[in-house]
C-alpha cells in the first residue's frame, strides 16, 4: 500500500485539502466552503466534512494515510495542538487536535504562513536551500523562516510573526495593537490604501481608467497596470511608496537572517519579475542591508494556491510540532 | 594531557585572550593593548604576540591546545577565515586564518557579538536554553542568535546584524548607510545623545550634578543616577525615550523569534534589574509583541568582560565556522 499525507489549508473563505504523495504531488484535491455561521463548533463541523472526504478517497485508492497536517491562520500552539487565537476565522482557544482524535491519525497543526514556507522550501522557489525567509503579502503580512533546513517557529510555535516588526516607531496603528508594523505598510491592504490616496489626490490619474467603481474595483494591480500602460505619474508614486516600505522590511530581514533567499508570496507576488526588479533595485542601493555581505536572492513564490496544502502535508512527513 | 581551548576577544582598545577549560573556566588570561599604529600588518603583529603568549603558557602547564577561536568586531567570513571589513578596527579584507597557519592549530573566527552570545548561552544567563537572542548595547548595537541550541550566523557568517533593523523608516542616519536603524536609537551612543539633548534643554536638571565636564563626563549612567537620587524630570525623559526605542526593538525580536530569552549586554546592561524592569513594563503593555503568545524572559548578560573569551573558545569546542 502506497503512503500518502493529508494536507489541509484553512483559509478565511474555504478549507482546501489534498492527498499528497512523497514527492509533493497533490493527487486528489477537495474543498469545503467556510460556513457563514461562525464559531468554534461550526468550524470543527466543516473541517470534519473535509477530513472525511479525504480519508474516504484515500481508502478508495487503497492508500495508507501517514497523518494529517493543517495550516491555520492565527496564533497556533503546535505542541499542544491548540488554535489559541485566529482573528481571521474568529476563533479562540480550540482544542483542535483533540477534537479530531477519533480519526486515529497523527495530526500536526501550524500557522499557515509557516506551512507555505515549508512547501516553497521543499518543492517550490527555494527547493534545496537551507536558510530561507518567506513573506506573504496579503490582507496582512505573514512570515515563515527556514533555518538550517528546518522550519523555525519559536516558543509554542508562535514566532515568525514577520509582519509585526515595527518599521516606523509611533507610526500607523496595526491590528496587533502596536504602531508602525511592517504589515501596516507592506500588506496588500496597505497597497490598496496608497492607491486610493493617490487616486483621490490625482483626479486625472490613469488609475481611474482601471477601476469602474472606486470602492470595489481597486486591487493590488491597479497602480501597476496604469503605470505599465501609460507611465502614469500618480501610479508611479503609489508603486514607489509601496516598494520603499516593502524593501525596507526586506533589508531588515537581510540583516537579521542573511538567508540564501527571501520569497515573496501572497497577492502582491502576482506582479512577478516586475516587482522583484523594483525591490532588487532598492535593496542594491543599500548593499542588501550591509557592506561586504552576500546578497540573498529575492524571488516570488511558485506553488501559489497549492503551497498551503503541500506545506501542511509536509508537517506530517517531517513530524513538525 | 588535559585539553584546553584558546579564546581571544578582539576589541577596539585591546586584545584579550585566555586558556579556557571544558567547563568554560578561564584558567589563564592575557591582554595586549591595540597599537595606536593602525593597519592590517600592525594588527596581525599584535595578535601574534598574544597568541604566542597563550601558547607558551599552555605548554608550560602541559595543556593540549585543541585550537584557537577569535571574536572580532565587524563583518567576518567565518567559512573563508577572512575579516572582510571592520569599521571599529579600521581593517579590510584580511586573510586572517591563513596568516596564523604557522601555529598549526585549528582556527575559528566569528563576529564578536556572536561569540558573546555563545558564551552566555552555554555558561551564562541563558545556560541550557535552546532559542536565545542577545543584544549588546555599546557604541553600536550588536546581536547574536541561538536557534535550536546552535549559533545562527547566516550566509558567510554575516547575519545577526540585529542593530541594523530599521525601526524608524526615514529616520536618523546610521553608520551602515541606511536611515532609522535600531542602533541609531538604542545604542549607548544614542543614550548619551538623549542625555546631552535634555541637559541642554533643561539647564536646571540634576543631571548636571553628575557631570563636571559636559563633553567628557556624561556617560550611560548619568540620567539613571540623577533620576534615582532626585527623581529628576529631565532624566526621566531621557530614560523613557531610550527605554521606548529599546523596547520597540526588543518587541520586534519577540515577534520574529519568540525566543525563550532575550539577553541585554554591553555597557547599558550595567543598569541591571533597574532597566530590565522598565523594559518589561513596556513590553507587557504590548503582550511581549503579540496576543496569546509566551513572553520571553528578558535578562542582563552575566559573563560581562569574560563572555568574549569564553565564547571564542567555544567556537573551537563546537567547531563552528
Amino acid at each position: 500500500m502506497d503512503k500518502i499525507y493529508i494536507g489541509i489549508d484553512i483559509g478565511g473563505m474555504s478549507y482546501k485539502g489534498g492527498l499528497v504523495d512523497n514527492d509533493g504531488n497533490i493527487i486528489f484535491k477537495a474543498t469545503v466552503p467556510a460556513s457563514s455561521k461562525r464559531g468554534n463548533r461550526q468550524f470543527m463541523k466543516d473541517v470534519k466534512i473535509l477530513v472525511e472526504e479525504l480519508i474516504k478517497e484515500a481508502k478508495k485508492r487503497n492508500l495508507d494515510i501517514e497523518g494529517m497536517g493543517f495550516g491555520i491562520p492565527g496564533v497556533i500552539d503546535s505542541k499542544e495542538g491548540v488554535i489559541k487565537y485566529s482573528n481571521n476565522l474568529k476563533l479562540k482557544n480550540i482544542n483542535f487536535v483533540k477534537q479530531l482524535k477519533k480519526y486515529e491519525l497523527p495530526i500536526y497543526i501550524c500557522n499557515d504562513a509557516n506551512t507555505s514556507t515549508l512547501g516553497e522550501a521543499r518543492f517550490g522557489a527555494a527547493r534545496g536551500l537551507k536558510n530561507v525567509v518567506l513573506l506573504t503579502l496579503g490582507t496582512g503580512v505573514g512570515g515563515g523562516i527556514i533555518v538550517d533546513n528546518k522550519l523555525y517557529t519559536g516558543e509554542a510555535g508562535s514566532g515568525a510573526e514577520l509582519g509585526h516588526m515595527v518599521i516606523k516607531t509611533g507610526g500607523r496603528k496595526c491590528t496587533c495593537g502596536r504602531k508602525g508594523c511592517f504589515e501596516a505598510y507592506a500588506s496588500a491592504t496597505a497597497l490598496l490604501r496608497y492607491t486610493r490616496e493617490y487616486m483621490v489626490k490625482y483626479k486625472d490619474s490613469k488609475m481611474w481608467e482601471f477601476c469602474s467603481d472606486f470602492d470595489n474595483y481597486i486591487d493590488g494591480s491597479t497602480a501597476f497596470e496604469a503605470y505599465k500602460k501609460y507611465e502614469d505619474l500618480a501610479a508611479k508614486k503609489v508603486i514607489d511608496k509601496y516598494v520603499m516600505y516593502l524593501s525596507e522590511g526586506i533589508l531588515n530581514y537581510c540583516n537579521i537572517f542573511r538567508p540564501e533567499m527571501i520569497i515573496i508570496g501572497g497577492g502582491v507576488s502576482n506582479q512577478g519579475d516586475y516587482i522583484i526588479k523594483l525591490i532588487n533595485d532598492y535593496c542594491k542601493k543599500y548593499n542588501y542591508g550591509f557592506k561586504s555581505t552576500p546578497a540573498p536572492e529575492i524571488k516570488c513564490a511558485v506553488l501559489k494556491n497549492d503551497a498551503g496544502i503541500i506545506g501542511a502535508s509536509l508537517l506530517v512527513k517531517e513530524k513538525i510540532f
